[in-house]
C-alpha cells in the first residue's frame, strides 16, 4: 500500500466493520481480473460498506487521501470496466455487500447496487410483477453495474434498455454528496437529470448505490420459437411482420449457423432446435401478461404459418413444452462461452440503424474476411434493436501474442471504421471501459469528446472515480 | 446595442439572410413578454437562423463576442425561461424558422426545433401514426422548447414525458459543437448521454435544434368521460381500477367543482358535463389504436359502471361524439386562462408520489388557506401522474402591487415547503427558468445544485446561454 493508501483505510477502519476491509491476497484476487482474462489489475484491498452513508464515508476518505476508487458489482463488464489499474494506485470499491430491496410494489422496485439481477427478477416474481431486463450475466451482474452500463439484453425490443427502466439513481458524487433520486416522482423538471447522467457512465461521475426500477405485470405465457431463414434481410422481414401483428414480441434474436455448431459442441446435451441445415437462425420470444389477450403460441404460429406458406421462412417451431423453450435460450445464452472456447477472437458490441443491420452483418463479414485473411468473421445477436455481437475469429493456426497484439486491434479498428461509416456505434450496450477508450477517442467527433471530458472534470475534480475508463485520465489524482 | 452586440450583428450579417436579423423594436416587442405577462425583457435584435449551421455559427459568434442568447421557441414558457433579461445585454435566439420535418417513419419522425407541436401532431397523422404528447399550448409550442423543457402534458400516464419519447437531439454546443443524436440507434453507449442532458436543460447548456422523436400507431377510437366524485381518494381510486382492467387510459385529469365554475364561466358556450353538483370532477380519456382490441367506450363504461354501483363515483357521462368529446376537452384545456381571468393568483406547478397526492391536495389547501386568510387554494391537473398545478387566489379585495410583490411569494414558500417535506417537487412539468431560480436554490440539496453549477460551468463556461435561467449566474459574461 502506499502511504495514503494506507492512511486511508485506517481512516475506514473507525467506519466499515471488519468484513469491509478486504487486504488477503487471496480473497483480492478473483476480483483483479476481468471474466474474459484480457485485463489483470492489482489492488492492495477492497473496500465493501455495506450502506449508502458508509459508501459516502468511503468517497470522502478517496477524496481526502487522493486515492482513486473502483467502483464493482458483479464483474462481469466485458469491457474491462471494473477492473482496477495494473499500477496499483486504486482501491476496489465493491458494492457487493449493498443486498436490500428497499420496497417492492407492483409497478416500482427499489434496490441496493449489489442486488444480483437474477435476485431481483425472482423478487418482482413473487407480486406477479417482473422486472423486464435480463441477461446472459443474470446470475452475477448487480443493479449498480446494470445502471451504470446501461445495459441492454434480450428483452431492450419491447422494453428498452436500462434507460427506459431506471426511475430514479441513488448515487453517491465525486464530493460524497449522496443525490437521492429514488423518490421516483412520475415528473420532476428541477435543472438536469443527474439519473440519467448517471446511468451509463460506467462509475465515473459517481457510484450507484441504489435504483428505482420499473417492473411490469408478470408472464402468464410465453410462446420460444426456432426459426431458419436464408438470410438477416428475411431475419428482418418477418420481425416487420410480428411487429405489424402485435406488440407481443420481446426478443428477436440472430444467430448464423456455424454459431449454432459452435453452441451445439459446447453444450454437450444440446440438441439443433431445427432438422436440417439453415443459413441463419431466430430466437424468438412472444408473452402475454394475461389471459384475455390472444395467447402467444397461437400469436407466433399465425405469423410464422403465414412466412411459411411465402417462403419467407424455410423452417421453424414452436417449443412445445417451458423445458423445451429453456433448451432454445439456453442456446442463446451459450454463446459468448462457446465462441470463446472456439480459440482466439476479437468481438466488437455494435448497433447500426436497424433497416441497415441485415445489409451491413452480411457486407461487414465478406470485407473483414477479404481483408484478413483466414479470419472467419460473424455476428449474432438483437437484431430487432439492430445490435449484434461481430465476433472475427483468428485463422486456426495463429501466434497468440501477434493475435492480440497486433492483429485483432488492426481488426478490432477496420471493423469500428465500418460501423461508424454506417452510422453506427462501436459500444451498442457493453460500454467503453478500457478496451474502447482508445477507439472512441480515435472516432467520437472531437467536440462529443470535449464535452464528455468537461462533465468529467467538473463532477470529479479529483479524478479519483474509477479513472481510465470510458476517458483518459486529465492527469494523475495529485 | 452594446459595442459587442453591433460586431456579433455585424459578422452573423454575412451569414443570415435579412429576415434572420430582426431589429425593429416592434417586430420583437411580442417575444420580449412571456404570456403570462411577467417577465418583460429588454434585447436590440431576435437573431433567427434557418439551419443547424447558421445555430452554429450564431452561437460561435456570441462566444467570440461574449454576448449571451436566450434560446425561444414559441414563447410559452410557465416561468419566464425564454424572455430575455431586463438589462438588454442578451439576444434573442429565435428557432422558428426551423421548420422542416425531415423525416417521418411510422415510429419516429426527426423534426427541427421551431416545428409546433399542432403540426408535429398532424403530420404524424398522415402516416396513420401519432406523437403521443399534447398540452393546451399546442398551437404554439415548439419541439426545441418541448424537448428543452421536458414537457409533459395530459398524456403522460401512458407515455411518459418528453425524456421517454425523445430518441435523440441534435443541439449547438456553447463552443460551436453541433451534437447530433437524431441518428437514434436503438442501444448507443458510448459514454455520457448528452441528449438526456440537453432534455429539460432549458437552453442553457446548448441549443437544441432538432430532435428524433418517437411516433405510436394513430388512435383508432377513443371514450372521452366525465365523472364526478366526492374527493381526490376516490378518484385515485378510480385511476387504480381503470389500470388493474387495462392499460388503455391516456389521461385522468382531477378539477375541483370550483375550477369547473371558472371554467364555464370563462368559456360563454360551454356546458357543465354533468347534472347535479359534485365536489370533484375528472376527465378520463382511453384510446385504442387497433380494431381489434376491446373498444375504448365499452371499456370506460365497464369500469364506471361498477363505480357508480359501488359508489365509488356519484355520476358519470361518456361523451356521445368527438363534439361532445371535444367540449369536454375545450374545458380542461381553459382551466389556465379562465383561472387568470378571475383575478390575481399564484400558481404552482407540483409533483408528489402518485399515492400520497389525494391527501395532499386536501391538506395542502387547507393549510393555505389558514395560513393566509381570504385566499382561495385548490389543485387541478394530472392525477395520475402525481402532478397538479396548485393555485392560490388572492383575496377578493386585493392590493395588486402588495400582492405581487409580497403576499404571492410568501405563499410560494409555503407551499413549495409543504412539497418539499412531502418528498415532492417544486416543478413538475414547467421547469425552474427564472420564476423559480431562488426557490430551487433556497430548497435543493446543496450537493445538488452544486453538481448543477459545475455541470452549467463545464459546457458553458462563458455563460453565453441562457444566462439566469434556472441557475444564477456564475459571473458576468467577460
Amino acid at each position: 500500500m502506499t502511504p495514503a493508501q494506507t492512511a486511508m483505510v485506517a481512516d475506514l477502519s473507525r467506519v466499515l466493520d471488519p468484513a469491509g476491509i478486504v487486504t488477503d491476497p487471496a480473497a483480492i484476487a478473483p476480483w483483479t481480473v476481468d471474466w474474459r482474462q484480457r485485463w489483470k489489475g492489482v489492488t492492495p484491498a477492497i473496500l465493501a460498506p455495506r450502506s449508502t452513508a458508509e459508501v459516502a464515508e468511503v468517497v470522502r476518505a478517496a477524496a481526502r487521501h487522493r486515492v482513486p476508487l473502483v467502483p464493482q458489482g458483479g464483474n462481469s463488464s466485458m469491457v474491462g470496466g471494473a477492473t482496477p489499474p495494473e499500477d496499483g494506485s486504486a482501491l476496489i470499491l465493491s458494492l457487493r455487500r449493498m443486498t436490500a430491496i428497499r420496497s417492492l410494489s407492483p409497478s416500482l422496485a427499489v434496490a441496493e447496487a449489489g442486488v444480483i439481477l437474477q435476485t431481483l427478477n425472482a423478487a418482482a416474481l413473487t407480486i406477479g410483477s417482473r422486472f423486464p431486463l435480463t441477461l446472459g450475466a443474470r446470475g452475477s451482474a448487480t443493479v449498480g453495474g446494470l445502471v451504470s452500463t446501461n445495459a441492454g439484453g434480450t428483452q431492450v425490443l419491447r422494453f428498452g434498455t436500462m434507460r427506459g427502466l431506471v426511475a430514479g439513481v441513488e448515487a453517491v458524487l465525486a464530493d460524497g454528496t449522496v443525490h437521492d433520486g429514488t423518490g421516483a416522482l412520475a415528473k420532476d423538471n428541477r435543472g438536469y437529470s443527474l439519473d440519467q447522467l448517471l446511468i451509463g457512465a460506467e462509475g465515473t461521475l459517481g457510484v450507484v448505490t441504489a435504483a428505482a426500477l420499473r417492473l411490469v405485470p408478470a408472464v402468464v405465457a410465453r410462446a420460444v420459437a426456432w426459426a431458419g431463414v436464408a438470410d438477416p434481410a428475411a431475419a428482418l422481414a418477418l420481425l416487420r411482420r410480428f411487429q405489424a401483428a402485435g406488440d407481443a414480441v420481446e426478443s428477436f434474436e440472430i444467430l448464423p449457423a456455424e454459431t449454432l455448431d459452435a453452441a451445439l459442441a459446447h453444450l454437450p446435451d444440446a440438441r439443433a432446435p431445427l432438422h436440417g441445415r439453415h443459413p441463419w437462425h431466430l430466437l424468438i420470444e412472444a408473452t402475454a401478461a394475461s389471459a384475455e389477450v390472444e395467447p402467444p403460441a397461437a400469436f407466433v404460429e399465425r405469423v410464422l404459418a403465414q412466412a411459411l406458406s411465402d417462403g419467407l421462412v424455410a423452417d421453424a417451431t414452436i417449443a412445445a413444452s417451458e423445458a423445451q423453450a429453456e433448451a432454445f435460450w439456453r442456446l442463446r445464452d451459450s454463446l459468448s462461452d462457446a465462441e470463446r472456447a472456439q480459440g482466439p477472437a476479437t468481438q466488437h458490441d455494435i448497433a447500426v440503424p436497424v433497416d441497415a443491420m441485415p445489409r451491413f452483418m452480411v457486407e461487414a463479414a465478406a470485407a473483414c474476411e477479404a481483408r484478413f485473411p483466414g479470419t472467419r468473421a460473424s455476428g449474432f445477436g438483437h437484431l430487432g434493436d439492430g445490435n449484434i455481437h461481430f465476433h472475427v475469429r483468428a485463422p486456426r493456426v495463429v501466434d497468440r501474442d501477434r493475435w492480440f497484439g497486433k492483429d485483432a486491434p488492426a481488426i478490432s479498428r477496420f471493423v469500428h471504421d465500418l460501423v461508424t461509416q454506417a452510422g453506427g456505434t462501436i459500444s451498442a450496450e457493453h460500454g467503453i471501459g478500457q478496451m474502447k477508450r482508445e477507439e472512441l477517442a480515435r472516432l467520437a467527433p472531437p467536440g462529443r469528446l470535449a464535452a464528455l471530458a468537461a462533465i468529467k472534470g467538473a463532477l470529479d475534480p479529483l479524478g479519483i472515480l474509477n479513472p481510465g475508463k470510458l476517458l483518459a485520465p486529465a492527469s494523475p489524482p495529485q
